[in-house]
């Protein structure tokens, strides 16, 4: 047997996040007031995020130093394995090689610690006593109720209802770490009370968590909010994934044809793709870029680029994303980390330029794919991850098509083990393949 | 931050498993024909075992060399990282040097897979179609169907009824690897409806579903039975564990004053002291062995050291071992994996000579110590890994009295992303501590 899995010691791991606006051929649009249509500047931030991270998130600077305290925590799992994919590839019969990057060992079991911990951080260290936040699935609530747990701060959670009555272990897994969870919409704000209003039987969607933890945020100096995915400091975070990765390509003397991620709000497909971008860009390096994302909520496949809210009361900024409008409300389906109505402005602007690409697939699909790369790898993926192997299998297949072997890498972004029940539901035969009804899709679009 | 994770690679781990029969000061007395009450042969263990382990079960040979299929499948998972818990260590203000070997890192997210891969490996190559086998927090029924599904075989699982309920994404893990799993007793075999006749409101035990595992082994050619703890052969494969743990302890270049582990039957605990325990034998090593058993089945803290049946019907040969009674039904606590009557015959004979140590724990104490553990290394514990952790904290305050600064190690057995249920009810005071009363125990004993 060759070598199964490339690991780095931890005095390897970088000690920079590579920051891709520096790089971009085209720069992405600035964000905007909704009232003036301006700018935003910085001040505009400071009621929801500490300053050094508004400082991130406007930044043109290549690369960031990463503090040594955050190194430190990051030490508790990382560097992460990167793993050939051996028993895939035999049970496929291909002669491609696959690479997986493996973000499901740590405390949440998915990417998500490596900002969660940047962003308690920087605001414990400005004072901040408690951080307010959405999640979907929960990987992210998880991950941030970890890190508050970490610097000693208070977690509050908004979990969009579906996945709280879907995912009853989520919940417990924050309180374990200490953090208070909420079924959104909520009573406790007032857009979680306009959302129950307008629709009493809503099953969320995380543009609504994140209007719900904005307004519990920003009525004290004390609390802050934090975003697990979209805005560009939290995929700037995630660099460390892509850069510890292409030291371990190396040490497999290999390099990608083909790099793939699930892409919800963009962070695990920015952590991962980013950094080998920056050899697209300065290295003249070919590659291709694959977003997978589902096609209940195909943001990049069938939306729209435009400025619009990042939440779906409309507290945000306006960004220039890719988006299916922020009142889009998608079927509730098992990967609820990909259930964001907008894809990153800065992945947005990637796929605008033509340097990368998104395939929509189909919930059976990942669920068939994830259930073979269990029996072979032995990991059962989160259903997030699963697209990405959904679409592996699609290229291998388009690789045999056309007669050539590739080097085929993905982002196993985090582990299934608290999602077994949507594993049951397709074992049963349970699972609906919501696709997005081109009428929906209209009417979303117009509000 | 010194060091956190020490590392091997794949060339480093060991190739050969560590037989401690060949170094041990009394040999352990032979299991029993039950009828004869004569030693047992191997041919009289064939309708169970396949040969190749049956020969290990009898072996006195030191070391037994690890086939290359099986360092393979190893390797999707092996080497496992040895992490120092310096947040735990902060987190006690102790001068105390805390270690643990991590073995939840891999598909069923336990220690189990390291005997499930070689005994479906033998199995395999002998031509054998399907393993049966009993479970019961579902740890080792999940190793197994992994194992099984690496192998091309089928699995048949009987899980004792708690558990089964108490953890369902255990059951749909095991279907997801292709297994079949049901609640044991059972009505599928004559020992399960014996079982049922007699109580009808049974949760079960693993003795029970271990009676019931081997009634389906016995009836083809074809199908065996697998254990998950108890024997030797079992133990012996565990025993990588152990061997990685010593070079990784030479390369943070210390080395144990206490060694502690779960006991449920004795492969976690045998896994990581046996090696250790060589190093007593034949260097004079000096330390202590602790097993850390739940006060709800405390065989090796109150138990009596005889000549017992290893499963609940007794179809099993008479093993020597300290032993709560095979009739022994245990309080449904969460920690399933421990829910067992006995201990190893090896960890049996060791305690009687005052080569290791026993401590009984409650389970509120175990999910104190873990929620600990989560908050402060990051990794909710399962909970029979819990009760080392409880156990490493009383070796904490024990130093602190002894005024000394100690090197403790430990088997975090275990993850317990599938025991979160666990954590609500202790979260929510659910728990009870269910000790043993005197009177059921000369019961148990009598029968």
């Amino acid at each position: 047997m060759s070598t199964k899995k490339f690991l780095l010691s931890e005095n390897q791991m970088p000690t920079h996040w590579y920051n891709i606006v520096a790089d971009m051929p085209n720069k992405p649009l600035p964000p905007l007031h909704p009232g003036t249509k301006q700018p935003i500047s910085a001040d505009m931030l400071q009621p929801l995020f500490a300053d050094e991270l508004i400082k991130q998130e406007l930044s043109t600077e290549k690369y960031i130093e990463i503090p040594e305290e955050i190194q430190d925590k990051y030490k508790l799992y990382r560097p992460s394995p990167l793993i050939r994919a051996s028993e895939l590839e035999k049970a496929l019969k291909t002669d491609c090689k696959i690479y997986f990057k493996y973000e499901g060992g740590n405390p949440s079991g998915s990417h998500k610690p490596n900002t969660a911990i940047p962003q308690a951080y920087y605001n414990s260290k400005q004072g901040i006593k408690k951080l307010t936040t959405e999640t979907g699935a929960g990987q992210w609530g998880t991950a941030l109720a970890f890190a508050c747990a970490q610097f000693g701060m208070e977690c509050e959670v908004y979990m969009v209802k579906g996945s709280y009555y879907q995912k009853p272990y989520r919940k417990i897994m924050m309180n374990t770490f200490g953090a208070s969870v909420y079924p959104s919409p909520s009573e406790r704000t007032q857009a979680g009370r306009n959302f129950l209003a307008s629709n009493p039987e809503s099953n969320g969607s995380l543009g609504m968590a994140i209007s719900e933890a904005i307004e519990m945020a920003v009525q004290s100096d004390e609390i802050k909010y934090s975003l697990g995915s979209v805005l560009n400091h939290v995929l700037l975070h995630q660099t460390i994934i892509g850069q510890e990765t292409k030291l371990q390509m190396e040490m497999a003397e290999d390099y990608p044809d083909v790099i793939v991620a699930p892409l919800g709000g963009g962070s695990c497909f920015a952590g991962l793709v980013f950094p080998f971008l920056e050899e697209k860009f300065t290295k003249n390096k070919s590659f291709r870029c694959v977003a997978a994302e589902p096609a209940s909520c195909p943001k990049l496949t069938q939306g729209k680029f435009m400025y619009d809210f990042g939440d779906t009361e409309g507290y945000t900024p306006l960004l220039p994303m890719y988006t299916l409008g922020h009142n889009f409300e998608p079927a509730s389906i098992h990967a609820g980390g990909l259930r964001y109505h907008g894809a990153s402005v800065l992945c947005s602007q990637l796929l605008k330029d033509g340097l990368i690409d998104a395939y929509a697939i189909n919930q059976n699909n990942c669920f068939k794919a994830g259930t073979l790369f269990a029996k072979t790898e032995g990991i059962i993926p989160a259903p997030e991850s699963a697209h990405a192997i959904a679409q592996v299998l699609a290229e291998v297949e388009r690789a045999r098509e056309e007669g050539r072997s590739k080097t085929i890498l993905f982002n196993l972004s985090g582990h299934g083990f608290v999602d077994m029940m949507a594993y049951s539901d397709y074992q049963e035969g349970k699972l609906q393949d919501v696709g997005l009804m081109r009428k929906v899709l209209k009417k979303a679009l117009r509000k």
